[in-house]
């Protein structure tokens, strides 16, 4: 393979970052409409970049060390790779952000002007495509950008820091990782923060509003409602983009390095033609990068067909026709893709040494096994969490009984929504692995991600649609208006529900990935037994630590939650309930974020530092057993907390919505169903989705210092 | 080792059921008090027995099967031992729920006559103390009896079925695994059972005591209550004794298993001399059986000892006095034996082959590990749940702010106990690991059962004096008394939670053993790669089926309580409340054991059936992944479920007593701790103590079956 793949690669993100730019400027010409919806724009946007800002300041600190680490004692360079991870990571973030915070009041507005559904979906959905494309091309671009300026990945190359040299570093793997690592470490601090800000100001606006005053939902005198607002931006847009930008790097980074691993395994016992043996080498680290590349592609094009085309008023039909046509377009280009890459290896290589037993297809199936379960993992999620479905429905049924039923039953409904995501995914591992080895593990994983432009531009089609409803209620526009924020709120929840089952999912595979190839560059044989007393012991802690993590952050955002519970108390005097004053919205804020950023630190550096400790104290293999133990406890903890979290919510949606006969809104089935929905917003939107990154950081970290524990141990 | 130290373990076992029967008649011969008291507590015992009458009816009918499967295909007799591990397993449950039965009243009546605490104590802990060693004794002898009947373990024996014969069955050990199986079968449908009727009956108690009437926790006039009381016989009574008895036989086994597959692998290369390597291997095999005989010495004289001293008034100290001597006992007991077994063995096999790190008393210091971790996981245990302690009161303290914060509380609670428990196995684990190896490993799990009838008396102790209070309550004696049984009851809610810690600790310690053994049972390097994707596929699949096993019995725990909430409703009819006419107990009763019957199979046959139909499509190392991922997740959420589920009634009950100022029994915040309450039911009494016999089962099959999935695979 060849520069010219590069080029071609680089092309296409000029042209989705031409199309991110255009979509920004056409959201930002719209207009904002009546002076309180620009108003109460403004505060949360300013509220959002302040918050934004702030948290950046502690992260450069802590980026900045780390790298100094890495140049000095791992190489040279991968200081500047790391710097570059956490910039293009953090570029993503703002701009999402700031694309996300423009579109919501224009969407509100919309919806005000048009009277029409699909106008207003396009609104949002500029602005999501935004998000989603911006998160694939940058964090593509940053990626091409390393490998052109610091060299393409090699087998045959070794290196050290500017202090000491290590046993087998092999630098232009180390330049990707730490790259990879950057994009990491900038998701975990927006998804601890982020969810503890929008979590502890929308569970103390619910109780301030439902429990202890008699207010509608998003009361603009509560103002714990706007750090809510804000909230939701910090976290399901800046939080989710970095998260799946740093799935979607790793996946790429893990197939990169279980090449290298590979040639470097199979060279020994090949006794044929090198080029060819050369040859194969250079298609298994370059596939990825193409598979990448014809996504990223497919996605522009899904998504500016929904931009172009006439839109419905079934706006879950349109967004989900995106996703498909942009799955379906990665499936075709990734064949088109797998035929250049390995359509001429020879035959002695391809089947007889790596065992691909579909030919040079194998790769592109396993991709499509990817692709396959991202969307059924989509549709899974959507049958728990939906009002729609039985689990739903038998949850809101239970709320006649009282808390206690409702909690139990959301409890059975998150748990029995495991099995079928993890069927899925143990398949399409199973069967990869049978198709192509480990490089087919790692082609299934980048497959799911291969379209997740398009997946995040749906999934931040969310969060603004939530805000543009907030806005419309908190600004009091009319009924209609009301109506069609709704509906497009609804739309909304279960594209947000989807996307975590999808982030979930996505970093199943992408751990898996990294757990082989972490194993692969300290084994040649890749074998970590599990049934080795070390490795075994490193296991079940790492499922302790998962439980641990969870238990922490739980327990942060109900003491934000109080905290600012208190506050509002405070702030709803008789004059802002009248409406005569408004309330200090700017110390709300201020608390939330200072809450947000004070107990963000120890559980982000936790993920970092606990591998580290345990690779120099217990040595690699127990770090591979705490890896694993880790990500086989994450998974199903993060699918039940993200689907019984959804469930609660709809449920709570579903009585309200008048559907559960001789139980109205206010009755106590409502007030035990919105008991569910509180317990169920820690759980989905903090701790779920904070469980995927914790993993990958650590598998990512390791991934990193694999050279450095193999050389250092201190019990062997 | 020769046939003399079978002759001790023989003569300790007589002299322990000797104390068995000595107590068994003490009970009988006390008063049982009031008319009152005599009916309700026949009431209660004729429930229990008719109920495990009916479901014997099952269980024999699946052990029968089961047992013509085995004898046909895969060892002729091992049928034969099959059924007896499952005699021997209900044989302990049906004694120790008549002794149980027997003891509630009589400690009601106890305390009614001296009012005493002292003697009340004495009486339950007589009650306690045969349901403890009865277990240990009982499961010794048969496996002593199988040893005996059927020929000791040997490493060069090979079998078959009456109809097939296939590669590598190992006939002893065969007997070994099946009569291990056997009673894991037992066990695991009375956890599942006896969960269901006792939770129903409680959660349906509670609402109608608590939520639709306001009645006193226990009065009699809700029929609900009285099958509340059965379900404490069946669930904490026989499903505890036959779950920990399963523990103590399958850590032996394990141990014998291992023993055998360290032989075989060791006897390829070693040139010395042939004798001293079988001497070693005679060794390796007697002193599992030896440590357990010392162990149930120790325990008897503990619970002699703790019988005959005077009891003071603080009963908790008294009780962990027992436990302390009972495992100092079998700490010095256990250095003798290893010295016997192991002190005069060539220094060649022992240390530079098997490569134990402190010679003769490597595998005795990995038994005191699991002695130490056993002690002091129940002291974490305690920590975590009891009122004396930050976690329980900062949960109570949560209530005022309603239901929402005191479950998301709780389940912080839940999730952060889990580290240190898991930190001691983890770290036990390596440094046994370390000193001996596999056999180390297998040593520390056994080291932690080897008291196991110390903790199963005080564990047991908990019902009775549960029963006891309930009773007191229900027929109405005199507050002084109540004070006593109160007392009593507060103490036995600690030995529970202790016993859960417990149980699921020696259960994680065995389900270790069992998957050492299984993967050296097949593999000669006892290597399962963790890297290698059918494992990892194995592995998550395994941690989702953990979940939907749990999510299985809560929904049917909740509809079984639907049920019985109705029926209790129907029948708390205006002359009922006023007491002019006792409900319809039995009507009730029969409902909740038929609901428990009917929901029983399911969950029990899939435990059997998972890793069967695993290992025939996948293969070994597939189902070697489902253990090790089942195991991995099922640890931390069982001790979520027990801590997080003790700290609920705990925290309710620290606000039934008064504690939290401000907020008497009756305020809104103590309706949020019930709530509370009525939901770590589900997870304490139903799903946790269910997830330790799920992993045991799955690994036993798994081990028994080895040897057929190794010949015949679907998917190679």
């Amino acid at each position: 393979m060849d520069l010219n793949w590069y080029v071609i690669v680089l092309c296409i993100i000029a042209a989705a970052l031409a199309y991110v730019c255009f979509n920004f400027l056409r959201i930002r010409k719209m207009p904002e409409g009546t002076k309180e919806l620009s108003d109460m724009a403004a505060i949360i946007r300013s509220g959002a970049n302040t918050f934004m800002k702030t948290e950046y300041k502690t992260i450069v600190i802590v980026v900045a060390v780390l790298a100094v680490v890495f140049s000095l004692f791992v190489e040279k360079t991968s200081g500047l790779t790391f710097l570059f991870g956490a910039l293009m990571s953090s570029c993503a973030c703002v701009l999402d952000m700031r694309s996300a915070t423009y579109a919501n009041v224009r969407t509100a507005n919309r919806a005000r002007e048009t009277l029409s559904i699909g106008e207003t979906v396009k609104a949002a959905l500029c602005g999501g495509s935004v998000s989603g494309l911006a998160v694939q091309a940058l964090g593509l671009l940053g990626l091409v950008a390393v490998i052109l300026i610091f060299g393409e990945v090699r087998h045959d190359v070794s290196g050290g820091g500017l202090l000491t040299t290590l046993d087998g570093v092999n630098p232009t793997i180390m330049h990707i990782t730490t790259y990879s690592l950057g994009c990491s470490l900038v998701a975990m601090f927006n998804r601890v923060a982020g969810g503890n800000y929008t979590k502890a100001a929308d569970i103390s606006a619910d109780i301030l509003a439902k429990v202890r005053n008699d207010l509608p939902e998003d009361d603009s005198r509560i103002p714990n409602v706007i750090a809510d607002f804000i909230g939701d931006n910090v976290n399901d847009i800046a939080g989710n983009c970095s998260d799946l930008l740093e799935s979607f790097v790793a996946t790429i980074s893990a197939a990169l390095m279980i090449g290298v691993v590979l040639f470097q395994g199979y060279e020994k016992t090949f006794s044929g033609d090198a080029a060819a043996l050369e040859a194969m080498f250079k298609s298994t680290i370059t596939y990825p990068i193409m598979l990448a590349g014809m996504g990223l592609l497919s996605c522009l094009l899904g998504l500016v067909y929904a931009a172009v085309k006439k839109m419905g008023d079934d706006p879950s039909r349109e967004l989900d026709l995106a996703t498909w046509l942009s799955a379906g377009l990665t499936v075709l280009l990734g064949l088109g893709g797998a035929y250049f890459a390995f359509g001429k290896i020879d035959g002695a290589v391809l089947k007889d040494l790596y065992g691909w037993t579909a030919g040079w297809t194998s790769p592109w199936i396993c991709a499509v096994l990817g692709i396959g379960s991202g969307v059924a993992i989509g549709s899974i999620t959507e049958y728990y969490t939906s009002t729609d479905h039985k689990p739903t429905r038998s949850l809101a049924e239970m709320a006649p009984e009282g808390e206690a039923f409702v909690v139990t039953k959301g409890d059975a409904v998150g748990s029995r929504s495991v099995l079928l995501p993890i069927l899925l995914i143990g398949i399409s591992l199973f069967v990869s692995g049978k198709l192509a080895g480990t490089y087919g593990v790692a082609l299934a994983s980048l497959g799911m991600l291969a379209f997740v432009g398009a997946t995040v531009s749906i999934d931040a089609f969310g969060p603004i649609a939530d805000n543009a409803g907030g806005l419309a209620e908190s600004c009091r526009l009319a009924p209609d208006v009301r109506k069609i924020t709704d509906k497009l709120d609804a739309v909304g929840n279960t594209t947000a529900a989807v996307g975590k089952g999808f982030a979930i999912g996505s970093a199943a595979f992408a751990t898996v990935s990294l757990i082989v190839s972490y194993v692969g560059s300290y084994s040649a044989e890749m074998d970590l037994n599990i049934a080795s007393f070390v490795v075994v012991a490193g296991a079940i802690i790492g499922g302790a630590l998962v439980e641990y993590f969870s238990a922490m952050l739980t327990d942060n955002t109900i003491d934000s939650a109080r905290l600012m519970a208190d506050e509002g108390d405070k702030q709803l005097t008789p004059e802002v309930l009248s409406g005569k004053k408004t309330p200090d919205y700017n110390r709300m804020i201020e608390i939330a974020a200072k809450e947000a950023l004070r107990k963000m630190l120890v559980p982000s550096v936790l993920a970092m530092v606990i591998p580290i400790i345990g690779g120099f104290v217990f040595g690699v293999e127990f770090v591979g057993g705490l890896l694993i133990g880790a990500t086989i406890v994450a998974i199903p903890r993060a699918i039940f907390m993200g689907n019984s979290g959804g469930a609660f919510d709809n449920a709570k949606k579903y009585i309200e919505a008048g559907s559960l006969e001789g139980y109205p809104k206010g009755s106590a089935a409502h007030k035990a169903a919105v008991t569910g929905d509180t317990i169920g917003d820690t759980r989905k939107d903090v701790v779920g989705v904070a469980l995927d990154i914790f993993i990958k950081t650590m598998s990512t970290v390791a991934n990193t210092l694999v050279s450095v524990f193999r050389s250092i141990t201190l019990i062997r």
